[in-house]
């Protein structure tokens, strides 16, 4: 096992009906901002359950958060923020709602210059407003960790920060909400999550069962509720089921003293900033073709998720590592997630383009070995055309 | 799945070297009073490690904390503490040193007038001095949470408390502390971690599949990692996947949304209170017992287990039930650890005392179900002669 830190002080209000309970977690007397979306959230009830909530505090809105948040908007509200002296930010959404709310309390409290410089040049964040999260889409785990991707529309990037000062004070996770989600925001989720597991378990081994084993147990109950999840949205249990899956899946549990990989999801961030693909289906596309390019480095990986999780286990070990990569596959297109570039009508041309993208920024060492550089970037997203 | 809150601030600092690490944890200035046990720590170099760590803070030491740790101790520690304005506890030691230390430092800071209150009437601790941890004793799994158990000598009560206030600030877990642990150590610590999983787990279904899959994980990993510490105790990465084991048994991950039973603790502890077994050992004993005379409110769960854990999978559900519980008690003389009371020389004459002390202190509604009664204790107890 590898040394590891290990810190997340996240309080978890999980269940229905605790959305109720917040108005006991933000502190009286604070002038509060709530982030949110489109506006589902005044189409289901979360919204009107968050104002009750808070009806004994000062309350303003910030709407309209988009999904891969914008830079742009995001600057906006920390410019309202500043000048009406908020000093809690309450998201009420996705992972979206909630990496945007994260960017807003960093930026509100950092002394540089520019805000940009957080996410373009790793700028430290030491200090961050608080903020809490009412969660609504179970998939990217945002509500119990400190990271946090952001867009920048007028560039076309798309970027990630964290920091120690960006975790949620709290996160109420009501798997009530979630039961007017259409089904492709699920089918999203159940890919995001699952991806995640294999992001942080799909490397090489050192000796860690445990984590394995706790890895192993997040893509079972994913495979066994994720299609319930999708055949009856409002079953309290399966949603409640899949919701935990995803917050365990990225809150830094299965992750301890592992190797993690995230290439697939650096590459495929280019996929969302350049063509607007749904996050989820970005990682369906990239990580089959990855696993295959890599087959060799994550050999013994591959082959105990293909036992442990989908019961491949005969064959030469080409044979079941093949087999294990078409049951991701299958697995992901049973959710309605198409897994090929040429299914999104993205072709040769992109690829060229983030190649080019890639060589601007001079990005190398992807992966768990640092060996995957762009010339191996171009081969995986050509395999996936 | 049942509602549940989640929160756990401790900071782990795992791995070879970590100790190190402790300097830049406690803040600069402070006060520090180093509690320990019996001095094992000044053999084996750990003491060494942590006293170098500390070269720039100033430094008092508390010696002598015993195995259930002694409230007449814990209170000599009080006043020495605050006579000396110490401002930041380290426990170095295994959960009895750490235990002791939460009820040291909510002590500290307790207003009313007899600290006792805190284990014998459930008085609040609303704040507590802040303390840190060097784990060298896998076992408990106080290091990453708030819990803590006290025995008072006077009156032989053994009785437990906690607070949002009494987790450790962070928790050092070094594997190469453990390489010169007594074996009879190794083999309590394994068992009180996997009972620590079964008093989670071993309860009745509430559709919460992740839970369970994450607390079979630790168990799977306990009974293969268990018997290899034994053998070779001084195998770095057998001692880490041990000593993460027993530190995720009891950190709040396996508990949040699923009943749990303590009904196993909350008997044993008097045998240790009154005759000083080793508390794994009497956990070995009440537990075998405990399953077989709740065997029918526990089925579903049992079964579960017993496939999972122990590859029980034929039979009528009677034998497979048997099963399981010899397959339990199997691991647990494996490691040298006995399971009847005879064993260790007690008679039903404690177990008559048992039943008079919780006749006296009003004991009632143990178990996950709240139907564990005196009268069924004492059966219980009568089984395990």
């Amino acid at each position: 096992m590898n040394n590891f830190t290990f810190y997340n002080p996240v309080k978890i209000l999980f269940g229905k009906g605790q959305i109720a309970a917040i108005k006991d977690e933000i502190p009286a007397g604070a002038r509060v901002m709530i982030t949110y979306g489109g506006g589902s959230i005044k189409k289901n009830g979360v919204y009107d359950q968050v104002i009750e909530a808070l009806k004994a505090h000062t309350v303003l809105e910030f709407e309209g958060i988009e999904p891969n948040p914008h830079y742009e908007t995001l600057m906006q509200a920390v410019d309202i923020a500043k000048r009406q002296k908020i000093d809690f930010v309450l998201a009420v959404g996705g992972g979206s709602v909630i990496d945007g709310t994260k960017f807003i309390v960093a930026a509100m409290a950092y002394e540089g210059e520019d805000p940009w410089d957080i996410l373009a040049k790793k700028a430290p964040v030491t200090c961050a407003v608080p903020f809490g999260a009412v969660l609504t889409l179970p998939a990217t785990g945002s509500e119990m960790n400190s990271g946090s991707v952001i867009t920048r529309v007028e560039t076309q990037e798309k970027l990630a920060f964290g920091s120690p000062f960006t975790f949620p004070k709290f996160s109420v996770l009501d798997p009530e909400t979630t039961f007017t989600l259409p089904l492709r925001q699920i089918s999203n989720g159940i890919v995001d999550a699952f991806t995640h597991v294999l992001e942080q378990y799909l490397t090489y081994p050192v000796n860690a069962p445990l984590q394995d084993r706790l890895a192993e147990s997040i893509l079972l109950t994913l495979k066994e509720e994720g299609p319930k999840a999708l055949q009856n949205p409002k079953d309290y249990d399966t949603m409640a089921n899949f919701m935990w899956c995803a917050t365990m899946a990225l809150n830094g549990v299965i992750r301890v003293g592992v190797p993690t990989d995230w290439a697939t999801h650096y590459i495929a961030h280019e996929l969302t900033a350049l063509h607007g693909i749904d996050h989820a289906r970005t990682l369906a596309v990239v990580l089959p073709s990855l696993l295959r390019y890599k087959h060799e480095t994550k050999r013994e990986k591959i082959l105990q998720y293909g036992e442990r999780v989908w019961g491949v286990d005969a064959g030469t070990v080409d044979e079941r590592i093949e087999a294990t990569i078409q049951a991701t596959i299958a697995f992901f297109e049973s959710l309605d997630i198409n897994t090929r570039l040429s299914d999104y009508e993205v072709g040769e041309d992109t690829v060229k383009l983030i190649v080019q993208r890639f060589q601007e920024r001079g990005v190398k060492n992807l992966g768990e070995r640092a060996d995957i550089q762009i010339d191996d970037v171009e081969q995986i997203l050509m395999a996936s055309l």
